[in-house]
């Protein structure tokens, strides 16, 4: 199912309505009301209503939207009926947080491949993923598209010119470096030390008010 | 320095804008031009233009941005010139990888204290972080008003209780726990499975077209 360009902060909510309505289905829930949904996802039901719309879900008054229909339209807009795999690369603090991270396991996005330098860890398995040589990345990646970047910053530019000559198109990038890749390369960059100073900078400018 | 209000989403870019001005100011660049930051930043240079524009600063044509005054700027806005203290509750693989993350060195944000339930890990230190018992809490958070959450989802509710209860109004959520707050504390979540979804979902609605 093919739907008309959506805004890219309503794409970035699919998956989190997902991950809600699969719960409340696998519970026996048949409807949820836009104020439930906003409570449970924390997004206001304004703006849920405002995101449903833009896939023709309107929810009735009084009745709220039905679970298993929205959950068949999200599963097939998010391609939940195909297996998506993953490479991680680097298998550290983070990457082994990665590899355990049961939530990965209810969806259909596996790791199944994961790369470090360190000669200890090649060749074992940590969850099942086998982790292969980061200098033999060439050999084992095979048609795996999506790489998750848990190395050092001061290696990961050389890392992913390697990654994009053998056929990687998105990279979801945990090192604090700004990554050069080609124009049809996508990069979700997460950083922590951004992501906290920017928690701390909304603490300070944009107090919240106090409950009664 | 007290600035208007500003978009939410240009606010986030701040500290990406101060560490990259910060790396350029370290090796004695005295000016920048839109196109160079975004290139370093990977934010398009009209949005620079005008995120900065909010802040009263007009680059000149030909010549750019002066690097001192926007750092000079950017500090007092972000407020480095004090220190804030955070909480790092759970260290196990995702809460080591944040101890361990050296890029938080560079700003004035210290996790000070950790929390574990691991009575092997309580009592010793992480990169010079002292460890502390998940069930001292109220003991030893003192004044700390932000802390990092990075336990596993189950813990999540009962563990933001106590910390809400001692003061902490500020929290970043890495677990997949949607948790339930008063309003006045702010919580930024960051969903290792929602990210790595979104990721997936955007590479195939919105392709990027090949360089040619």
């Amino acid at each position: 199912m093919e739907q008309n360009k959506i805004p890219q902060a309503t794409a970035k909510r699919l998956p989190l309505y997902y991950r809600f309505l699969n719960n409340l289905y696998q519970q026996g829930k048949k409807r949820v009301s836009s104020k439930e949904l906003s409570e449970a996802v924390k997004v206001d039901s304004a703006t849920i209503r405002r995101d449903f719309s833009y896939f023709g879900a309107l929810g009735k008054k009084g009745y709220g939207y039905n679970v298993e229909y929205l959950l068949g339209f999200f599963r097939s807009t998010l391609d939940q009926h195909e297996i998506t795999e993953v490479a991680l690369i680097g298998v550290g603090n983070l990457g082994t947080a990665f590899l355990k991270y049961s939530f990965l396991k209810n969806n259909n996005i596996r790791i199944t491949k994961a790369f470090d330098k360190d000669p200890n860890k090649v060749g074992t398995e940590v969850e099942g993923v086998p982790i292969y040589s980061i200098d033999e990345m060439d050999k084992h990646l095979g048609h795996i598209r999506v790489a998750i970047l848990a190395i050092p910053a001061s290696e990961a530019d050389a890392v992913t010119d390697i990654l994009v000559k053998h056929g990687i198109i998105g990279i979801l990038n945990f090192t604090p470096a700004r990554i050069t890749v080609p124009k049809h390369v996508r990069v979700h960059h997460i950083d922590f030390a951004v992501e906290l100073q920017a928690l701390v900078y909304f603490l300070k400018h944009y107090p919240l008010e106090k409950d009664e």
